[in-house]
């Protein structure tokens, strides 16, 4: 029988286009679910330009290959889809039309796999997708699916931060207000962590950060003499932060959270943070890098290289987005048809004010 | 009044020299100490070539300036000495001819300086040292001096351990097995922690590491195809140990000490430890060096770097030595005389055997 085809945006050679691609077919435990929603990541953006590379780091990394960058890729992992039918091997505990949301995570040959960055479980950016049924969570209490697919992302954050496992006394420093950087803040200030200072070089992301619970926001253009990352001048910044501005708080117990992901950024946090700050890396920097490590022995810095989150952690923030504790919707700078997903990409790519931009393949 | 002269190995441009320098003068709240022992430590052989790059290193880290690489340098922060006589503003709780230890700090104008690693306060490899009072502990239980000596190097290692926190299932290896690797593994043993791995190029120092404690000693230059340390291929060494040897523990929780100290180390733990594997960084790199973060990322790992060691470790580390908890002489490969201390530096410099040599100013 024919699998018939469907919409998708995927990468292929160096290009994302939306194409015609076969329809997905559910393997063993799998449901089919319609698309509502589907956030664009910046590991989407790295992947069209940048897949032999981010493939070889993974193997480097010692993660089975689950990508052949020679085929088209389907990405999107950031989703909310409503369930159609159920695949072989389900037990149909939630019925077809239930919202659902649910960490990327499908179980190929070879082990887990992530939806959105293999060639045999393709993402979200597509009219369908094949979820693992075992990992589904309802979206509840009816929120808006554009918000529910934002739990991925803004779980990255709960993770960070549950690593980081700051103390009561301690100062929080969010280097970068992307999507990331926002998603920190927004579980600094659940955990009523304070102050959190951020660091922008957009207005407009300095605006959400102060929105989403940022006490203090430092433009690092002004913070320090260049326009560079590299050059953020952490101790000019906190030097110009008054006694009252950090709530009595020593910089001594310091958390910084480097959300910006490019590189120079540890080396500049190993000159720059305060002794024994704990160093929590969120941005992915795919590229070679440069520090100094006896930089690091010599302010007894921790580094802290953080990757996803747990199931509890994921779950929790779906619950705290349903229960209105997160306000998901100023995250959200657009929502787009599937036509428009490459040049949505190219607008996330471009420096600016854009955060998240939510693809909406049944517009 | 004329200060007198002493003996002293002194870093004079690049060159280690014996010569005679002016005698110690005790400043507020220290005493004059007879140096009985001091060992020779990396970071001494380092500065004697090195010193105006340690300086800005240290300038880079936020340190207050204390050396002047224009002037003598009297090295050594290794150290056991008998206390000749109170300086001005002592309590004089120890009387003169107690033999002490102590962590090797002295204040200065601007702050703590490290005695051996100031223009201000000159090291103990000479006939005399000034000490701060109120740092000095006494050597317990007629434990030889240049045992008691040891207690500084040791005390990085409990420091390393208690800052890896160890679980009881963690798999542990020390990769170099010099004194700082030799006090780690030292260290773990203590805490009972096992299975220890230990790698080191040296039969002698492989040897060493199994008489201190490793469960697994192992050589670099067969567990890999090339051989520099650069490229010690962490799991196929894992892979060659058998599950009894591995005592059932998983390598999934693993602590790593980095005691070598080169450039490479770090991205080849990044690329070759497990996943979610703690590096502690106790060997100092002071070149640049290189890395990928993201692999960090993938495999969501953490680096502590750890320098020195608190009060109570150092008091901790004094005491298991005098109680006989810890073997010191198996550290010891050489005792020398001041005249002789160029030559010991070049042998420590030299790859080889050596582990620590102590100098004996007094002979």
């Amino acid at each position: 029988m024919d699998r018939g085809t469907m919409r998708a945006a995927v990468r292929r050679g160096t290009q994302l286009i939306v194409t015609d691609v076969p329809d997905v077919r559910p393997e063993q435990g799998q449901v089919v679910a319609r698309t509502l929603a589907c956030g664009i990541c910046g590991s989407d953006l790295h992947a069209v330009h940048h897949l032999e590379h981010g493939v070889e780091i993974g193997r480097r990394s010692g993660a089975p290959d689950t990508i052949d960058p020679a085929q088209d890729l389907v990405l999107g992992h950031e989703f909310c889809a409503e369930i159609l039918d159920h695949g072989p091997g389900t037990d149909k505990r939630l019925k077809p039309g239930t919202r659902v949301v649910s960490t990327p995570f499908a179980f190929g040959p070879g082990g887990p796999e992530l939806i959105g960055f293999s060639t045999r479980f393709s993402g979200a950016l597509a009219e369908r997708v094949a979820l693992t049924e075992a990992l589904l969570l309802p979206v509840p209490n009816g929120l808006p699916s554009e918000i529910a697919a934002l739990t991925e992302p803004l779980a990255v954050g709960t993770h960070a931060v549950a690593v980081a496992n700051p103390g009561s006394r301690s100062v929080a420093m969010v280097i970068g207000c992307g999507p990331i950087g926002l998603a920190v803040i927004v579980a600094l200030k659940r955990r009523g962590i304070g102050p959190v200072i951020a660091a922008d070089f957009s207005p407009a992301r300095r605006a959400l950060a102060e929105q989403m619970g940022a006490h203090i926001v430092v433009d690092p253009a002004t913070a320090s003499a260049h326009n560079h990352w590299e050059v953020l001048d952490v101790p000019a910044t906190l030097a110009s932060l008054g006694h009252a501005q950090l709530q009595g708080r020593s910089v001594r117990d310091a958390v910084v959270f480097e959300c910006v992901g490019v590189p120079g950024m540890l080396q500049n946090l190993l000159e720059n943070a305060p002794p024994l700050s704990h160093i929590v890396v969120v941005g992915a920097c795919m590229e070679d890098d440069r520090i100094v490590p006896v930089i690091g022995i010599n302010k007894q810095m921790r580094f802290s290289f953080v990757w996803a989150y747990s199931p509890d952690e994921f779950a929790d923030t779906l619950h705290a987005l349903g229960e209105g504790l997160i306000d998901g919707s100023a995250f959200l700078t657009d929502r787009v048809s599937l036509a428009e997903t490459a040049a949505a990409f190219d607008r996330l790519a471009a420096p600016g004010d854009q955060v998240k931009i939510v693809v909406e393949p049944w517009r």
